[in-house]
C-alpha cells in the first residue's frame, strides 16, 4: 500500500508531512468544521449539502466568509481524490480559524487551514457491500449530548469529546455505536451517526430542536421514505419508545442505512422498512456510477 | 525579535517548524489536555497543581497511563524556556491521544503528542506590574457552561469553543471576558477565568458542583483569603448577587487577581478584599524570585 495523499493549506503533500502549526486554533483549540464526505465513483455523495453545513458551521463560529468558494473546495477534494487514485472514498474536509495573534477571543481577519483527507472504502450501490460487518450493537450511555445553547447542535466541528467520551462508556459492553441523550433525558443521536426508528409502520426520528446534529443522510433517509409513501414524524421520544419500535436503525455518510441488531443488549430484527430504505438508498447512489 | 522554539513531540523546534500530523486525535477531535502554566523567575508557579490536573483531564478522557511522568514533563517545559532564554512567561502545555488507526473510537495503545509552547510576560510578585492594563470589563452571555453530564467541566481539553462562543458574544460590547451561567441559570466562570465576589465582607465563588472548571489560581486565592481570616463561602448564586457585591473580581494562571471594572456596563470600583487578596498573591510569588 503506498503512502496516502493529503490536502494541506492549498499543497498535496504525503500523509506523514501532511501538518499543521500547533498554533493553528484547530488545534489549540478544536476552533475549526469539518465535514465526512462519501465519494461513490468518484462524485463526491450531496456535496451541496455538505458544503452548506460547512458555511453554517463556519457562521456560528463566526468565520463563514473565510471560507473558500464552492468550486475551489471541490477542487481541492477531487485533487486529493486524484493524487490517491481513489473513486470510491470516504473524505474529511476540515476548514479551521488559522494561526491568529493574541489567545482565546478569535480576530475577525481569517487566514483559515483548509485540510483534505480521503481514504479508500468499498463500492457503494445496490452492487456494493455495506462497510460495515454486522448490523450496529447500540447502547445508551450515560454521557449527555451538550445542549444547544452551550455550542449550536447543528455545527460539525472539531470539539468532538462529547462523542469520544459517548464511545469510552461503551468499554467492555461490545456495542460499536452510543446513543445519548439530551440533558432533559430524551432521546437524541448516536456519536456519530443519527437514530431512527419505525412504529406503527411510521418512520420516526428525533427532531432537530432536542439538540442533534441533522445528518445529510438523515435528511436523505426522510425524502426517501417520503418519496416511498411511508409516514414521517420527527419529535422528542424518550428511550422506551425504542422498546416497542419495530426497527431501529442509524444513519451517517459512512454507513448509510445501518440496521440496529443489538440495543442495550437485546437482540432485534433487521425489519422490512429499514430494507426497502436502504435498497432506496442504493438505488440513489447507482445514479452516481 | 528572534523566532521562538517550541517542544514538540520530544523535540525542541522552531516555531515555524512545530507542527502536529492532520491524523493527530488533537487537530481531529481535540481530543487533548492542556495547562496554561506562569512561570516567575525561571519557576513555573505551583506546578504540581498543574501537573495533577493534566493527568486528571486525561483520566476522564481515558488516557492517563500514557502521560509522561511528572518529571519528564517538567523538563520539557524547562528546556522550552532556556531555549527562549525566558524567566518569565507564560507556558502551555499540552498531552493529545496522538495519532491512531481507525476513526472516533479511541484504541487503548496511546502513543501521545505532548507540545510546550511559551510565551514571555512581564516579571510577577510585589515588583512587577499585571500582565492586564485595566480591570476587566465584563459582560454576561449567552452561551451557556457546557454541563458536567455532557464533557466532565473539570477536565481542561482542547474543545474550546463553549469559550470562544461566550467571547464571541461580546462583539460590539467592548468587554473583555464573558460571564457564562449553567444551563439553569447559576453562575459558572468567566471564559478563561473563575469568578470571585465580595458580599458582606466574606468572599464568595460559585462552587464546583455547578460545573466549571476549579482554576488552580481559584484555589491559591481561597487558601490565602483563608490564611488573611477572610469568610469563604462556596456555593450557587444567580446574576442578582452580582448586583449586590461590594466587590467583582476574577483569577486565573496569567492575570492572577484581575479586578472587575465594569459589569454588564456598569462601572465598579476595586475594594479593599480585592487588592490585599492581590497584594498576598504578589508576596506569595516573590517568593520564588
Amino acid at each position: 500500500m503506498t503512502t496516502p495523499t493529503y490536502h494541506v493549506d492549498g499543497d498535496l503533500v504525503p500523509a506523514e508531512e501532511a501538518t499543521v502549526s500547533v498554533r493553528d486554533r484547530g488545534f489549540r483549540y478544536g476552533d475549526a468544521a469539518f465535514e465526512t464526505i462519501r465519494v461513490y465513483g468518484g462524485t463526491p455523495f450531496e456535496f451541496g449539502a455538505h458544503d452548506e453545513r460547512l458555511r453554517r458551521t463556519c457562521d456560528h463560529l463566526g468565520f463563514r466568509e473565510a471560507v473558500p468558494e464552492t468550486a475551489d473546495l471541490r477542487g481541492r477534494v477531487e485533487e486529493t481524490l486524484d493524487a490517491n487514485g481513489l473513486t470510491d472514498a470516504s473524505v474529511r474536509l476540515s476548514v479551521t480559524r488559522g494561526v491568529q495573534p493574541g489567545k482565546l477571543t478569535p480576530r475577525p481577519s481569517v487566514d483559515p487551514t483548509v485540510v483534505v483527507t480521503v481514504a479508500s472504502l468499498p463500492r457503494g450501490g445496490t452492487a456494493g457491500d455495506p462497510v460495515w460487518d454486522r448490523p450496529a450493537h447500540v447502547q445508551t450511555v450515560e454521557t449527555r449530548r451538550i445542549p444547544d445553547d452551550a455550542v449550536p447542535a447543528a455545527a460539525k466541528t472539531h470539539n468532538y469529546l462529547n462523542g469520544i467520551l459517548a464511545r469510552l462508556d461503551l468499554r467492555g459492553t461490545g456495542a460499536d455505536e452510543a446513543l445519548l441523550c439530551a440533558t432533559e433525558g430524551s432521546l437524541a443521536e448516536g456519536a456519530t451517526s443519527n437514530l431512527f426508528f419505525v412504529e406503527d409502520g411510521a418512520l420516526r426520528t428525533p427532531a432537530t430542536d432536542v439538540g442533534l446534529l441533522p445528518g445529510i443522510t438523515r435528511n436523505v433517509v426522510l425524502d426517501l421514505a417520503r418519496e416511498m409513501d411511508v409516514p414521517v414524524e420527527t419529535g422528542r421520544y424518550d428511550l422506551a419508545r425504542l422498546t416497542d419500535a419495530t426497527e431501529v436503525f442509524l444513519t451517517n455518510s459512512t454507513w448509510e442505512v445501518r440496521p440496529v441488531g443489538r440495543l442495550d443488549g437485546v437482540e432485534r430484527e433487521v425489519g422490512p422498512v429499514t430494507r426497502r430504505l436502504r435498497r432506496r438508498f442504493e438505488e440513489r447512489v447507482d445514479r452516481l456510477y
